[in-house]
Parts: structure tokens; sequence; C-alpha cells
């Protein structure tokens, strides 16, 4: 579906379109069923039905009442969506991690390939000691690995709790009931953690677009997208298009969570008069835009040139100014300088891209 | 264009969608152009286009230089797309305005038939002195009307700067310049203004929503929406949905308009690297969000239910507690409870609706 | 310190006050030099020498070397302020702690209390369904353990990286290493987990608190806060005033969380160049607010009065309309409705029940 | 008072403290009174008697009526608060203004000095064409135009509306009646347009330093701030302090604005059950956030260095490319390409300019 509002959103594939909600919520009712259901194709009449009673649920059971009149026995309608939210997210997380993975594999070699390129570190914009590239690609990797951990930690629970969440109706239909506690029709933890660990996520790939950016700017060259965007009016722009998007997406994304907590503050009585509705695309946003994020970084990262050379000038124009502060720690301990200013910056590089194999490899053990 | 995710949405009509867009850029280039063009099919293309320049002009300008070589020259993409954005903008705040003047005069009418309607103020959720139904509608009319005063000072103003905003492209080309000062590439006050206008409207909706869903809860009584919504599964059931769906959006707008602002304060150099991208989505929500609450809210009026004799026995039964006030008032005066205890509740109705047919009126002059 | 602006802020003690801030402070740079070292009392000097250097550590450092020239050697501002802002954290996470799990005791007692204590169930403000008071504190109590949990998982590690992270100046100084990788200078997953732990918190009291301002209007009387809040004018008021105040408060942390993640998207270089800085008070408030919000929970809890009579009479008034569903499912199942309608909510409020109880005494043998 | 956790805070004055608070409600039921009142030195007390009523003003009359026992008659708790706040904020916005004015000024004068100056444009932070720097800041400049406008047109109403807004008591009390209709108690339009107004300076601040920390870069080295900060381990540093101030504010500030958004819209009955007292805290730390913003740009701008060497060795390094488009337009035109390719530059500058001079004389002159 064209979306000329955000560019490259048709990465995030169908994940939370309309169509796939639809899929969702009668995923969810054929399994309550037992049995499979045709999903209708009246998905406009739905959207126009879905505002009488404040969600799509009612125009979804009449439909499906003619396949199957006894549809939707026990359930309300918070059951169904919710349902279907957790499939959606359940499956976005998937795709989600498998680009991250994808992620988390370029950066460890990225890593280990410039873990002796030097460069020059820079706190407040300006130079400050020597560092090395593969060091801070580290530290990009170690945001994005920090963001996985919490998407591997989700739940997606499916929510049956019938009108109150008491299962009365289950109960006075005789059915069997869902072993366990959870029924969290007014606790919105499920929603409100995985907006969280989505937030995760666009918050560690806007750390390395935020580099690229910066070290792509030509005063200093150091990085470069592969390719390069164009303009419309300069035939000389090679812009860092990806990183710009990536950069785009995570000055929205804390808000989208942020807008889940309030409306899980705002859960009253039985069922919130205005809160949980103000989630499903709230959820939808968040998801395909970090979808969107999080396939754009793994492009960005693919073409991404390293200008080592480049690096190496510009730390040695830096010159002795950013030797200072080794000069007044050798002084401090009464010998001369060391011929090297990198302490343990190789060992952390190790241990991080150590780190990375580990998430890879334990994730594709549990896929197997 | 069906959306599962935010019932009522089809209520802000083609207003900010892709298509949409679409015409607003090629009549942006056209009034550059000096005459007509046809606005391409391509949209599915052009959406994908989108992301390797970053936005959606320079697949557009490629299309139009089909039907006009010398279409775009002097122009840069933000030009065309900050123009696009304004006369959508424009076109939304009209429609916008005539639902909420739609919402005035019948806020007006209310409050003037029940001036004089007897009911119990609330403070902090208690019981505490009399008050009417007039003089409650007053107050959500004020909050209407300050909204109104806040959309009508806005501005929508062209974006002519070509590439950095100083014209050169222009000069060089010959062309006479257009008029004025404004060319606001990296300084985004058309924008943020707009946003903050925009979320004055659902602040305003959701005070009269959260009454209505307050008011009309069983216990109390007082109000019901026209029809009501039903449920999936409770045949008893009749929700206060317009009420429910008018609170879910301005639990949202807030963080959109916040998010233009934060977009705003990212501008630097001569086009922001993420910012300026933030915006589009971001204020296609906000716009339609807000045509979709006033919407909402006028329907809501049309059919609401004032039970004024529910009103008035609350108050009755509320008895003697509300009046604490006037006998401590009219001890420390030293005379007897006067029989009234309303104060200038009536003027201030008065005032209120002279204010709102003001604002209607003169209005509707101006568009004459 | 008295805080007119924010009622009840001393329930927060000297939980991230400047004052602390600098002991924290002085007690990392202390446990680096390996011995004690006194509090400098120049707070108002501190704090304006910190403009100067964009943060207090620099003036700190000069005032400490005073006492010991070889302080803050190795360290950078960063790794000081990251873990003096850890350690107030961390104390912070204990008390909150210790709150609610006198929240959570206290729950627990009152959903077993009223396991069975008959009352109406509502969805969309609207009758729907009968329930038990129990049920409705469990989902009370659920919402506190997810919160509970999700503090329980967080970290806070010390930030000892020096310069630019790679530990140069350590090595240079021949100190031993810390063990381990973790340094976060750019990376704010422990800053935006502990954000989120705590938004999660604010959201579990506002859903009591909702609860409580709708159940003890005067219409519902239902739930009373114990002694309740005056007015200045009305002798007749008694206001749920906690409950209020909790409300207050979940309106406002959901945004301190966004801009922690803000900020951590804003990270660049090797230390960021304002994102860093809008931490700080971000965290301060967030972390006082949420303390606040979990004692002022505790004390509404205290006092809450339970008027199972007027429970009992509202559902009895609410009559066959709340029965709807059930006979409608009684029919589907070919029998006459069930004595009872509902379901396993006592099924429920036991699980719930014991899983405070397991959380309560797991807790306590650890911190035995 | 030190806060350590904000520095610059003290810039702020003593602006929105519990102290001023505390004065400015005392000058509300003051002027209410019809003569002076001493201002009660507990405000210790007081805060603690905050809580118990949800707001400052119950323990306030009550030390009050040891002075006068007829104080605050007729008034109500909300009616102190928010005239107290808007007293506040006028005077804060006053000074605000003038800060803002110092930038104006300093920016004309900026703008005028380079208005020939030549540098390099960037879009997306790549070199686009020629541009000048005294475009550049006239781009500042009409950011902080922008912003001074929005502030020009703010009112601070007083609110006195009694305990539900119908005056009753004041009438009770055979007063006469303050004029006009304004009693805004749940109409929040002079709280949330206020705090529009102000993050649209924390934008406007922050387009600035943003182009400072990047110009200011030593791969840049185009601007320089005055002294610059230093480091506590790093003797060669000289960081941006005052622009990564700036910009830490405005990451902030929206988030707070949106917070006022938030709490209007929980307006509800005749005074909100948590909203209104969401405000309070918010707009403390909105207005001395903005005040410290403003003065330290002033600062910045004091001490800024132009390095227009740096900017002509730059361009002149660009070479060709950026003038790609020039040649493209002059092939387009038919003619070679024209000496100059900076467009109507030079006028922009003289209009923002001669705009900076008539807002700042018209002020002056109001304001004698």
């Amino acid at each position: 579906m064209a979306d000329l509002f955000w560019p490259g959103d048709d990465r995030a594939s169908d994940h939370f379109t309309s169509e796939s909600f639809l899929w969702a919520m009668v995923d969810v009712e054929a399994d309550w069923l037992g049995r499979p259901l045709l999903v209708p194709d009246e998905l406009d009449w739905l959207s126009n039905e879905a505002e009488s009673g404040g969600n799509p649920v009612i125009g979804l059971v009449e439909l499906l009442r003619e396949q199957a009149p006894e549809v939707h026995r026990g359930l309300t309608s918070q059951d169904v969506v919710d349902s279907a939210l957790m499939r959606m997210s359940e499956a976005a997380v998937v795709a989600l991690r498998q680009d991250l993975h994808a992620v988390i594999t370029r950066l460890a070699e990225l890593a280990a390939t410039h873990r002796d390129t030097p460069m020059v570190a820079r706190t407040l914009t300006q130079h400050a000691v020597p560092t090395t590239f593969g060091f801070r690609v580290a530290a990009w990797l170690t945001a994005v690995l920090d963001a996985d951990d919490d998407l591997a930690e989700l739940d997606f629970p499916d929510q049956v709790g019938g009108a109150a969440g008491t299962r009365a109706a289950m109960v006075e239909l005789g059915r069997e009931l869902p072993p366990g506690i959870p029924r969290w029709h007014t606790t919105r933890a499920p929603v409100t953690r995985l907006g969280d660990a989505l937030v995760g996520c666009t918050d560690a790939c806007a750390r390395i677009a935020n580099d690229v950016v910066t070290m792509s700017r030509p005063e200093i060259g150091e990085l470069a997208e592969g390719s390069g965007g164009g303009s419309s009016t300069m035939p000389n722009k090679a812009n860092p298009v990806f990183s710009v998007l990536v950069r785009r997406a995570a000055l929205t994304t804390p808000l989208l969570a942020a807008t889940l907590h309030l409306a899980a503050a705002q859960q009253v009585d039985d069922r919130a008069d205005g809160g949980w509705h103000a989630e499903w695309a709230t959820l939808r946003d968040l998801v395909r835009r970090t979808l969107v994020a999080a396939s754009q970084t793994d492009e960005l990262l693919t073409g991404l040139r390293v200008e080592a050379d480049r690096m190496a000038a510009t730390l040695a124009a830096a010159g002795d100014a950013v030797l200072a502060e080794q000069r007044a720690m050798a002084e401090a301990a009464g010998h001369r300088p060391e011929p090297s200013y990198l302490g343990d910056a190789a060992a952390y590089v190790d241990a991080v891209v150590a780190r990375a194999h580990s998430t890879v490899e334990s994730t594709a053990e549990e896929s197997q």
C-alpha cells in the first residue's frame, strides 16, 4: 500500500495492515470455535461498522455468524482484538529480530575488521583521545544487542476472559476453561512492555545513524552510505538517506510508546473508555516504523563505506592535543607515555563480538 | 480506505491521503510551471522511489518531465513537499472549522435551552454547589470557541526558496522572484503552530466527551448518547461510543504535536537530517484524527439526550450539603441565605452564546 | 525541601535531591580512590560551576583535589555522573519496591476479603455483567505485580570507561581494570529500562486510583478514601485526594520516560551533545514522582472504605439487564441459566493472591 | 537554590520557585481582600499541608485568616492557584522576552555584519550550493522572531469564579462581580497556549545551538563558542557547552507542553480530578527551562566566534560541485553561468533584519 508520507514503509510488508488485522481476528475466532473460518472480504463494510460499536469485532461476528452461528460464544470484543494484536505482534517481532540479527552479524564483522583501525574519539563534538573504529562499532553493537535482549523477553499472551474477564459465559456454556490466570483486559503490561522494547530498537538504530550522518559530513568523511540519495535539483548531492530516515523514526517512536503508557494509565472499570481504543493504531505505527528502521539500518550497514585512511589522517592532524590526557596520566604515574593509548579497547571489541555470536547462535538453535 | 485500527477514520475523507499528497504536489509544480499538469497514476512506483531520495519529489519530477521537461526548475524538493503540506492543511482546516462551527451552533442552542436547568456542580468528582446544565455547556462552548480562534489565526504559506533558500536558481533562470520574505525551510513555526492549534481542538472535544462518559454512567444518568454502541456479547449494552472515540483521539494528539516541536528543534544546516522527514506522517495523523474527533463530537451532540429530571433529582437528593458554602457566606454577610445560589451563571451563558453567534456569523461573512 | 507545585513531594524523602547527587558522586570518587572522602559543603558553588563545564563533576573534582590530589584519575565526568545516578536509582528502587510490597500485601488481603463480594462489572462506563469486588482488586494487584516484576529485573551498573570508554588512562596509570565489558556511555539501556519500569509503576497505581475516583462518586458510592480532602470554601467536601494526586503523576511520567528514550536516540560520537544532559533532571522527576505515587497509593488503600452493601444494591438495581448475556448463553447451550454467573472469578482471585504471596516472600528471602 | 541536575538553572532566578508561588497566591488573596497581607513564612508547613487538600490554598487560607478572617471569601482554591500561576507566568514572559530581544538584537547585528560572508550551504549534511553566513543567521533570527510573536499574543487572565465558576458566593456576599466572562476552570487554553509558545522559544534557540555544535566541530571549524567548557580529564577540550545545554532543554520542553495538553484534555465536571494538578510543576519546569535556554543562547551569541576565512576556504574547497545546479540552470536558460549564485539572499537578510528592528522598537515603545 503506497505511503508517500513515510518513505520506506513498504519494508514493513503486511505486518499490522487492516487486512492482517482482519485475518488475525478471524484466526482468533476460528481457534475458539475449533474449526476454520473463511475470511470475509467486506473490509470496507467492516471498517465503517467498527465505529458504531467502537471496535471492529461486532461487525465481524455478524459476518462470521453466516458461516458458523455459534462463533464468538463466550468471548468479548476485547478478547478478539487483543489476541489478534498479540498474534500480529509476535509475527512482527519474529521478523524484526531476523533483521536485527542480520544487523548484529554485520556489526560483529565490522567491529572485528576494524578492531585496530585508529580514529579520533569525539565527546561533545570535540576531539578527545584516540580510539578505534572497531570500538565505536562495538558500542553500536551493544545497543542493538541490548534491544534484542528486551525483545527476547516479551510474551504475547492470548486474551480469553469474556465480557468482564470472569469467564462467566464460558462456564455457562460448559466450555473447558483456558488454563492459567492471565486475562489482562485492564492491566496492559503486555502492550506497554512491547512498546518499550520496540523503542529500544529504534534508539539503537538511531545511535548508528547519528554517527553515520555525522561522520559522512564532507569535512569529516570517515564514513559514507553506499549509494547515497539524490536531489531533485542538485546533481552533485549524495545524501545519507537511510540514516536520515532511521533518525526520523526515532524522533517519533518514544512518543508512541508513551501513548501506550498513557492509555494503560487510563484503564478503569472492567474496560477502559478510550484508553484501550487509543492503543491499536499507536501500536501499528510503532511496530511498522520499527520494522522499517531495522531493515533500513541493515541496508545502510551493507553499503557502508569505511574510510580508514581518512580516520588515520584526522587522528594524525589532531596531533598532540588528543594525547594531553595521556601526558597528564603519565606524569601522574611518573613514567614516560606508553606508545599506545587505547586501553582495553580491543578487549572490549572482542567481548562484544563474542556476545553477538552467542546471541545469534543461541537464537538460531532455539528456532530449529 | 478501510482502517480497522482507527474506527471512524473515514470521516476524515480524503484529507492527507497519499493520493491527495500527490495531487497537491502536482498542483504546486503546475503553479510554478504556469500551466496544468496531469497527475501521474504511478502512486506505487512513487512510493517505492520515495525512499531512495528520502522524499517523494525526485520520482515525481522524473515522471512530470515526460509532460514538461522544464518542470520544477528553480525549486527544491522541500519547496514542493512543504507547499503541498500547507495546501492540504489549509483545506483540512477549512473542513475542520465547518465541523467546529456546527458544534458551536449546536452548543449555543443547548446552552440557551438549558440556561436555567438546575443540576449539581461536581469538583474532584464530589458534589459541590448548585449550577445549571447551561453553565456546563457554556464551558464546553468556551473551549471550542478558543480552539476555533486559534485555527482562525493560522497561515499556510507556500515554500519557495530553492536548493538552500537563496533562490539562486530562480535568479539564474531569470524568473521573477516571489514577493515577500517567507521561506521557512528550517524555521518550522507554520508547522508547529498548526499542530498546536489542532491539539487545541481535540482538547476541547475531549472536554465534552469526558462529561458525557461520566454523566451517562447509569448511576448518574444525566446524559446519554443518542443511540449508543452495542456489544459483541451483551445484548443489554448501550455504550457512549462517540465519546469514547473522541477521548481516544485526545490521548494521542498531544504527543503528535510534541513530535512536530521535537522535529522543529532538530533543524540544522539548510535542511534537517531527519527532523523534516518526521513531520509528514505525524501531521497527517494529527490532521485526520482531529477531523474525525470534531465530526464525531458533532454527531455526539446531535443525538445527545439531556435528562433534566434526573439532574433535578440528583440536586434535590444532594440536599443541604451542597448549600453549605451558601450558609457560610450568608452568615459571613450577616443575612439569611438568598433563595437562589447560582450567581451570574445565566449571564455567563448569555455572554458565551453571544460570543458563539458572533464567531459563526463573522466567519460566514468572511466566506461569502 | 518545600515544593508547593507537587503536593506530597516530601514522600520521596531525599532520593535524587542535589545533596544526594553530591553524596553519590563523592561516593563514586571515593570508591575509585580507594579511601573515604569528605563531602564538600559548597553545593551552591558547585551548582554554579556546573554550567561552565556542562556537568557538576569538574567543579567537584577541583574541590576534592584539595583532599586528595590523585582523585578522579582515569575517570571521566560521565563515569561519575552515570555511576552516581545508578547508585541513587538503586536506592530509590529498593525504597519503591518496599512501598509496592506494602501495596501488594494490602491488595492481597483486600482481594481475599472480597473474593465473593458481588458487584456489577462495568465496561465503557456501562453495566455489563455481575462480578466481585475481589476480582476487581485482583486486576489491580496483577498490574502492581507486573510492575514490580519489571523493577526486579533492573540492573544498576557502574560506569567506568574513562574519557572515551577505552580505559586508556587507567592502563596508562597501571591500574587494574574493572572486570567485564559494560561501559555504556552512549548506549543507554540502563537508563531507558529504568524509566520504562518506573512508568509501569505509575500505570499500575493510576489503574487503582481511576477506579477509586469513579467508584467514590456520590452517585456510585461503592468506595471512599479514608478521610478525604477538604475544600477551601465548601465545608461539605470530602475529596478523593490521594487518588487525584496519583492520577496526576501518571499523566506526566510516560512523557518523562519518553524523554529518556529521545535522549538515548540522540547519542552520537563517544558522548552525546545534549542527549546525555537531558537525562538527569528527567530521571530525578520520574523517580521522585513514582515514589510519591506508590506511597500515596499505599496510604489510599490503608484508608479505603469498601461499601459492600452499596455494591450489592447497585447490582440488584441493575436487575435482569446484566444477565442478558447469561440468558443468551444458556439458550445457546440449551439449558436454564445457572444460579451463579461469575465463571472462575474466585479462582482468578486465589491465583493472583498466591502470586502476590510468592512475590513478597521470595523478595523477603532475597533481602535476608 | 542549587540544582546539580540542570546546570544553569539559576539563570531562571526566582521565577516559579515555591517562594514565588506563595507570594503570588498571597498577592491574589490580598487583591481580592482589598488590602495588603503579610506573606507567611511557614513554607514547609504549607508544603506538607498541600497534600491533604490536594493543593496549597487550604493551608494558606488557614494561615491568612489569622491576619484577616474575611480573606478568600467568595473564592475557591482554583481561583487562587490559577491566578497565581498566571501572574508568575506573566512576569516570566516579560523576563523571557527581554532575553529574546537581546538575542534578536545580537542576531540582527550578526546577520548584517555577515550579510555577504560566503559559505557553503548544507542540506542533509552534504554540501549543496553557495550561501552566506548572514543568510543562515537570518534563518535563526526568523525562528526567534516567530517565537517572540507568539509570546506577544499571550493573555494571562485572572481566574475568579468561585466554587464551581458560577460566582454564587460573591453574589451571596453582595460583592461587585468582576467584569467579563472569562472564568476558565475547566477550559485551559490560557495554560496550553502559554506552553505552546514557550516550546516555540526552545525550538528557536535549539535551531541556533544545533548549527553551533555542528559548525564548531574541529573538522568544520566555522564557528566556536567564546570560551568553551573544559573537561574533568582532558586538558585539550573546549566544548560548545552553552549549545549543548540549550539542545538539552529542547529535548524536554515539547513533552512538557504535551503534558499540559493531556491535562487539558482530562478536564471533567467543574474541576478536574488530576488533570489540573498535573499542570503546576509541569508549567514551572517549562517556564524555568525556557528562561535558562534563552539566557544561555544570549551568552552563546555574545561570545560566538565566526571564522569567515574557514567558511571561505571550505566553499573554495567544495569547488565546482556546489555549482552543479547553477550550470544546469544556466544551460536550461541558455546562457553562461552568472558570476554570482546567491539569488536574493542579501535581500532576505535585509528584510529579516528590518523585521527584527521593528519588533524590538515597537516593544520598547509599548513598554514606555
